[in-house]
């Protein structure tokens, strides 16, 4: 016998999953359509992928399972970054007639858990399960529901910071990529450019960062080395780059 | 006529409440006491400093709130840094007690955004509204009520990986301090200690903290020369910093 499980109304979670695609970041939305009891579309918006706590669930289980639900992964870059709790963020009308067509009071608040994740967009199949799911360039998105463009705008933020601090920005790649995608990952995220020979000296000093005896295949120029980030020379070098830092 | 404010059940706001002392970390810590009935003390423990949110108040709002009510100030650096939610954390047998007595039933989930709080003990007269707080050795603290004990660790992680990143250590010191005291700062926080020299050279770097034409009074030894954060200069040289971190 299974275990009704029953949902927390009054918990969220939120996953702002980030996709690149080796030329630009994207985020993966939701179309939201409502639409009445007489079959007439009232309205079709974007949101982000969240959903409600299980009771007996934690927070980062919720977001393993959303992340799982929509992307068929299990071993994604997941981060919680921030929580979102304003009295207004359900109050735009289309979200007040979505909650209350779900048979919720748009009255009560809600807290949302933001969880930001990174992957490469060649990872996912978004048909698997045949969800209304698309990714966005994030130059794109525009008018998203509830308070979910500020949600995107501070996982940006955490995720810019971040980069500049951790080496997570092979999470956006294959496990395998060039030096090249790598800068371009830098570029789009913090929005410069890079001299690429300062790039590569940058890259240089990153012991994790592990050449491999392999070139891309399939490509019209000339193939380029491919590379791996080794997670456990980034521990074993970690303490120096703090001492070097403080 | 004022509008009764109305606390919302299920969100609470936990503030993990630095002070420094010129020598050790501490923590800003509650004691509770269940007195039953018959006025017989059933237990006596510590919290940190949290409440509910009310209904028509923002969390950053209640945030300020709590930290207003404890330390009589209005301007002290505050970050929200993570927000707990497991579906353990209320259950421990005090804290079933607590809430039970309270007329709250502790099987309902309470989500906690925690926010961690920055400043000099000296600034604060725990005594202002006769409250039983009081600061704590970070590194005395024993069993704290609820998950507070996790709270506050990761708080501290928290503290840790902003101070590598970000000028925050001066919050924790008056606004005129010494480059012994900022060091002794940087020590507690990451444990370590640094050579003198090596630390001022990495002080000489940092164009925002500003020498001033003033020396410390009414000290044994030999009086230091004072400084100050400047923020304005330092969100004009971020850039620079950013630049050279990437």
């Amino acid at each position: 016998m299974t275990q009704m499980r029953v949902l927390n109304n009054y918990i969220s979670v939120d996953c702002v999953i980030f996709g690149f695609d080796f030329d630009k970041l994207n985020v993966l939305v939701v179309e939201r359509t409502l639409t009445n009891d007489d079959g007439v579309v009232d309205f079709s918006d974007l949101t982000l992928t969240g959903n409600h706590i299980f009771e007996e669930e934690t927070i980062v289980e919720a977001a393993d399972r959303i992340l799982f639900d929509l992307t068929g992964l299990a071993d994604i870059y997941l981060e919680q970054f921030k929580t979102f709790a304003s009295p207004d963020r359900l109050k735009k009308e289309n979200d007040r007639k979505w909650l209350l067509h779900d048979g919720r009071d748009p009255d009560k608040r809600i807290v949302s858990i933001g969880f930001f994740a990174l992957l490469a967009t060649q990872k996912v199949t978004l048909e698997w399960k045949g969800r209304n799911i698309k990714w966005l360039p994030v130059d794109e998105v525009k008018s998203l529901a509830f308070d979910h463009n500020l949600i995107l705008e501070e996982a940006l933020k955490a995720l810019r910071s971040k980069l500049l601090h951790e080496p997570i920005g092979f999470e956006l790649l294959p496990d395998k990529f060039t030096l090249s995608q790598l800068q371009k990952v830098y570029e789009i995220i913090l929005d410069t450019t890079f001299d690429k020979r300062n790039f590569r000296k940058k890259v240089a000093r990153m012991k994790y960062l592990i050449p491999l005896n392999e070139k891309q295949q399939g490509v019209a120029h000339k193939p380029a080395q491919l590379y791996l980030f080794s997670r456990e020379v980034y521990e074993k070098t970690r303490k120096e780059i703090l001492n070097f830092l403080v």
